[in-house]
């Protein structure tokens, strides 16, 4: 059995060998470890990956050490299949790509649900035996909605939601209900074209690159800590509509990497910041 | 001997088929020609290269062309080489880039000066021994050296100049008087992190893919039209000056492109964007 | 109505004004023209598009054109949806990309049919509504079962063929009744890692960088002209496994950029290479 | 005082564990640390940076593991300047990015030496006041020349060889006498265009992109560990020279990332292929 632990907290001396003693006591054979400390913040980040040893056991042997230094930190077993909530509106090209991705094991999870304010996209993901939930929300009904959602998430033990071109901002209650959870896709290159039409904003500048971000969702909108980010070169032939086009590519592509690298357990959030591990 | 045509007009039926009139009649054979249609603006924009004939014949042929179709043109020798002038302050990375390309002819161009604010660089420069001239500037003298380094310029029939880094906003007589012929580098990907300080603003923000950009100077200090953006990827351990260092390879390769490109005559402005041929 | 011509012929003066003549007599309006000569082998190389006008009222003008310069040339409506068919074995990753970038319009093309040697993907297949054909080859019956093949794609008009992982060698009796019109997928950066496994050579020779590519298939396996190449960096913590899974996204990548530029009239061969438009 | 450690074993439990209690007990606090198993060989390897403590007692703790280990293990002082020697041949452009990058700092070292086959470079060096060797070489004096370089470079206390397209191929005694410490560069994407003139065979081929590489050099050529390769894109306008002039730059920068990573103690060479680290 192989598992996984991200740890954090202020730096000090002896940290990786407390930790590596943990490990060893259960009789654990790490696999692959990456550890840095951020000069800067005097902030120490770890991921370990260890063959053997029952978590249970880990558990009982990293406590004090987690407590000796003030950590955070979270383990699992390495091979878990998270469940996962698609959020979509009326464009396909993110939700369709996960799903796929999922059903071809590239992505260690299974699609729970998709839950979309429109009825648009039921029949295309009909195709793919993957269960649909319309919640149509107004300004009036949101808040109530929203509280719907939560509970059938609940219900359905969602582990992590992925807003797949989601075209509905998410309250303070629901976002806080997912803390470092939900992942968002921004289509430009953030902080570059915030708010709506992104596109036609980088159109209007003549940008020579556009790009996409996926971040995680904080209550600032388009500000929670970037995951990843990816670009395109684009000419003066290309029309607004071109770069909406060549966007879906890359808003597939940073969609992708950050549910991987969410569900892979290769994400620790600091400082609105994220390490990614390699 | 090979000619070089750049035009831009209102979009009509035979513009391509009149100026290649003018060509074939002073026995030029084209070697390379690229036009299109802006859709959204109706404009014609066209560069054409090609071997035989004088450029005076040309002008006799063309001028009527020209004047029919109320088009904005410009034509040249083709192997021209180009007198630059370099604007530096106390980083040498982008301006010994360019001197250096010049030397190795990837850059149709002699350096015919180069200008600083500060002393810092005179050494550096003597190397490759091109000419330094320091003009040092104050907010109160900022004008009359401007005309100072304007009346140099006049005297060494400069064509183009380059900030290579330069460190001092320039007036708007000085922008004025070389009208889509000064090239900046900007240390971001435009538009996001305007302003000072943009390495630390990308820190601050943790994006994972920094840039920089090369533009012509207008009036609107970071807002002229884009000649080129270049991007590299970055990650959680990278400190500001990492950044930094990063960055100047960015600009040293948005700042070549942008000269290489304007020196060779495969640029239009329309707009406050850039059509760049390939 | 909007028209394509791609012509190539030996380079002499007066070409291009008198193709422009031809369209302009039928009033037709360039909207891009795109044109160079290859200087080494003296090879004059077109392509344009234009608005208004009739194909048949062109074809009248073009043709003593194309005689006078004894010129290789096709036209075409701009806009006409080609017939695809594709060949697949046991991947589906090229295959369901290409039809769902059909069936998002991405691809100006509908899929006529999909030939298998095997009934493997069939379902998945059959999700999108595309017929599925099986052919079962063996080395005995290679040569009937290709024939059978040509005779059911003569029967739907087919105009292209894509290879979207197809792990059977084409008999020259039928890659020459597609000459220049059947696009394979390689799974390696051509020439490097030729022939069977090229990830599990490329990890024994441990490269930092893999790629893929798609060609024209010809008689010479491997050989046939590239038309696009792409690649991805790996590290040394990649598994066979990851390379594979790396590659289908680069093959994905060439596959659909060389369907996107053959079904846009944009490539023309010349001496086993590719004359790519813009 | 920083200190960095290198090291790889066959793996087992506990190796972690015991190299960071040799460092604790040193009161060194580790800054940075990188390790995984490459599972299909069974081989563990680590790099390790950490802060205080002395490398002379780091090295009484650590010798027990390493023997306990059978561990291949090196470890230096984190901001040593090591000594380069430079050989180069006619072309200047990896010559002198090497020679300005350790003038910016951007190279931790010295270059003790240009040694070069050919007078060519000697004023082009100059400039930057770096001592220059001719060793004029034929194949009849090639072995006894080699030997005469060989005690010049023992003289100067050489760390590390650079082969800054340098082209002549290294006798075997030469080779074996710095062991991964000589860094060469090949002007193509291995194993793509081995051998004399890759960028005529790219050009033939018709590729749509092309590379270098930088690897170490072993006896036998063009097959050493390969460091580093990076990639353009090139077009069918493209003629030899302009493959050339594009190759130049990607030479620079795959020359450029093997120096750096291996001055920077980031690289162990196991079965011909390498392990960089971050």
């Amino acid at each position: 059995m192989k598992s996984i632990l991200l740890a954090s907290c202020q730096d000090s001396r002896g940290i990786i060998h407390a930790i590596t003693d943990a490990i060893l006591r259960i009789e654990g054979n790490i696999l692959d470890l990456e550890q840095h400390v951020d000069a800067q913040a005097g902030q120490f980040f770890m991921r370990a990956e260890w063959d053997g040893g029952e978590l249970a056991a880990f558990h009982k042997r990293f406590k004090p050490v987690a407590d000796r230094f003030h950590m955070w930190s979270a383990y699992y077993p390495a091979r878990q299949t998270q469940r996962l909530a698609l959020f979509a509106s009326k464009e396909e090209h993110c939700l369709i790509d996960a799903i796929l991705r999922v059903e071809s094991s590239q992505l260690p999870a299974e699609v729970a649900v998709v839950i979309s304010n429109h009825d648009t996209l039921r029949s295309v993901v009909a195709r793919y035996g993957v269960r649909y939930e319309l919640f149509e929300i107004t300004n009036e009904n949101k808040r109530e909605q929203e509280k719907a959602i939560l509970a059938l998430l609940d219900t359905l033990n969602i582990d992590v939601i992925g807003l797949a071109r989601y075209m509905r901002i998410l309250g303070e209650d629901f976002v806080n209900a997912y803390p470092n959870r939900i992942i968002n896709v921004h289509h430009s290159f953030l902080p570059a074209f915030q708010g709506a039409r992104p596109y036609h904003q980088a159109y209007e500048r003549g940008v020579k690159i556009i790009g996409a971000t996926s971040h995680y969702v904080t209550e600032k909108l388009d500000e929670g800590p970037i995951i990843e980010q990816a670009v395109q070169r684009v000419g003066h032939k290309y029309e607004v509509e071109d770069l909406v086009e060549i966007g879906k590519e890359i808003e597939r592509q940073v969609f992708y990497f950050a549910l991987k690298k969410h569900l892979e357990r290769k994400i620790i959030v600091f400082d609105n910041r994220t390490i990614i591990f390699h």
